[in-house]
């Protein structure tokens, strides 16, 4: 593993950006010029300043999307800062590129307060088709992501929130298929309550899962305890752990059907999956590191196993999704990213297996499977549409 | 010209915006994720963290500019806001990368408050290695920039201002070897007291032009209508019109030297230059329509003409500079753009053009010249470094 890190900073190194902007016309002759910039340019923007919307036509707005952070809750590493998390918003945008020609722009903020995060993402709205917030430490992403999406009429995505437990519900619709089992019979216990936690909690819920348990560091989220939560935790209790266990999460897991996992390495053992209901379904997702090592979750009778590596089976990898389901959003010109696009796009990532194909070790898609951006953007733009959501 | 305009808004509609995002690194296969994305990207991360300056080795940032507006001043346009300017931010970023391979983006904000603007700047720094500011009125795009400059410690150039003041500077500094005359003895009347003029009327100042008349919309900048006039006139007034004139514009231009006019169409007459100085030189700048015809000020005696249109000689045209201004700036790291900076540019650009060379109809480089970005950036880097500006 050391390896990769050299050779990523050497590459790194020579790369200088993974990213460039470059041109689509001609800057040759003073005809380009006079086409491409003045005085041809006042065309488009007379026509622009009578009628908003056709900034789709004429500039790049359509097809662009600004990739934000505060690199607050960068990777693993934590609070790096604006600087420190430029080479991973570079990647994210040179993903959107490779996986959905989106032209995405990293934008690094110095600043932490939410109040002038959203005002900013206001403030550069006109220039961008969507943002994509990214590696903003909860529960602040949820507050700015809610806040613009009420405001702005562009697609706004906190991927590290909902990217994952997309990922995750396709993964688990699939494995359901598998081990013919359904929803609301599940017990489900997730380990983290942060940006990806709470979402996938979230995401279960509309799923049909009835019983929940959610763990944050501080232990199993009860209701004993609620002034000590943050006004995410408090929406979770209004859903999960209605029973108000105490539950360690060892306790937890007897008997649950599924366990999730967003946290940190090593809090689950083959032991503690020995005890989970009949064919345990294990999302380890910790990452590079995950909660029980895969070798572990097997010995422990772990039926489907799927973690965030990419050198084992099943990987939950958010590049599933946030590809597709923008490109999707983008394309019928979409005001927002709703609850009925999200699952759309599970289901549509779920339905690339056909039920002949899938295996214990073969429910989720590879990423380079090249069909996935493009049904992730087909379930995505029907629904949009259907529940009039695309202006387009 | 009706047709140029019908052919820029045909072309704009092909393009669907001017630029693309594209990737200086493969992602086509597992290993290729894992270099430029997890798990790989963590150390350069992890490297920048450790010390920010390296952020310039492994991201983007020290080839990148943004192209900042709020749409205030656009064009001639006028204040047509944020989405209707996108498409002369994207031509202006395309400029940057033919002339100078320079990484631009396209930002329109939707605020016209210059502490906003100001504060959204600060905290897009961390991500762009300079800031062009673009097409905001003045005088608030002088105090946005004035505060941008004091607290950034990247490049912040605003073109209308200085961009304009540098190639008219230029053309000034070859028309004089041409009439051997000298900047101190010149009588220079400038039409026109917002970003460009007044920038103009300061670099007059710093060649050593002595007698400066500026008119505004509301006539001579004068020392008895003080009350009356922004903070940017009244800087001027410290070293203009020092005899306090109450001319009319006809009445200034009577034994003018130089007549520079970036303000509106059809000021002034072949009478008017016929009374001017011998040798009058002519910049009527205002664009597409100038303060004088070539035809008119050529029938008034003029003897050197310049103008913003390209299809006539000598076109003052601000392609010439913040290209290779930029190129100099960013491949020296310099924490800013100076005053020295500005003359070697103005200078660097005269001297493309070989005193045997110039001729009445040729005292400025034409944009396609592919000496001049590369004259520009070569000596603006030489005196960053030689006045300890660069960190490179």
């Amino acid at each position: 593993m050391s390896n990769i890190y050299e050779k990523s900073l050497a590459a790194h190194k020579q790369w200088k950006g993974k990213l460039s902007v470059e041109l689509k016309c001609d800057l040759k002759t003073k005809e380009d010029l006079s086409l491409a910039y003045t005085p041809g340019v006042a065309e488009p923007c007379r026509i622009i300043a009578q009628n908003p919307e056709e900034v789709y036509t004429y500039t790049w707005k359509g097809n662009s999307v600004a990739v934000i952070t505060d690199g607050s809750a960068v990777l693993g590493l934590g609070d790096i800062g604006p600087k420190a998390s430029l080479p991973v918003m570079e990647g994210k945008c040179a993903l959107f590129k490779a996986f959905a020609n989106i032209d995405a722009v990293p934008i690094a903020l110095d600043t932490k307060d939410p109040d002038e995060i959203i005002a900013i993402c206001k403030a550069l709205a006109p220039s961008f088709g969507g943002f994509n917030l990214e590696d903003i430490s909860a529960p602040r992403c949820v507050t700015i992501e809610r806040e613009l999406k009420k405001v702005l009429d562009i697609p706004v995505f906190h991927d590290d929130q909902h990217g994952t437990a997309i990922v995750v519900a396709a993964g688990l619709i699939n494995s359901l298929k598998l081990l013919k089992k359904e929803f609301k019979d599940l017990k489900v216990v997730v380990s983290g309550a942060g940006a990806a936690g709470s979402s996938i909690m979230f995401m279960l819920k509309r799923l049909g899962v009835k019983n929940i348990l959610g763990f944050s560091k501080s232990g199993i989220l009860n209701h004993d305890d609620m002034d000590a939560y943050d006004f995410l935790s408090k929406e979770l209790l209004e859903f999960i752990n209605p029973h108000n266990h105490h539950y360690s999460l060892k306790e937890a897991l007897i008997d649950a059907d599924v366990f999730i996992g967003v946290s940190a390495p090593r809090l689950v053992t083959s032991e503690m999956i020995q005890t989970m209901g009949k064919d345990p379904i294990v999302f380890a997702l910790a990452n590079p590191e995950p909660e029980i090592s895969y070798e572990d979750a097997l010995k422990g009778g772990a039926r489907i196993i799927a973690t965030g590596r990419s050198d084992l089976p099943n990987q939950i990898n958010n590049v599933l999704v946030f590809p597709g389901l923008f490109r999707g959003a983008l394309d019928c010109r979409a005001t927002q990213i709703t609850e009925e696009m999200k699952l759309a796009a599970a289901y549509g990532l779920a339905s690339l297996i056909k039920e002949e194909e899938l295996r214990y070790d073969y429910i989720i898609p590879s990423v380079f499977d090249p069909r996935v951006s493009e049904v992730v953007a087909l379930e995505v733009k029907k629904v949009a549409t259907q529940t009039g959501i695309a202006r387009k």
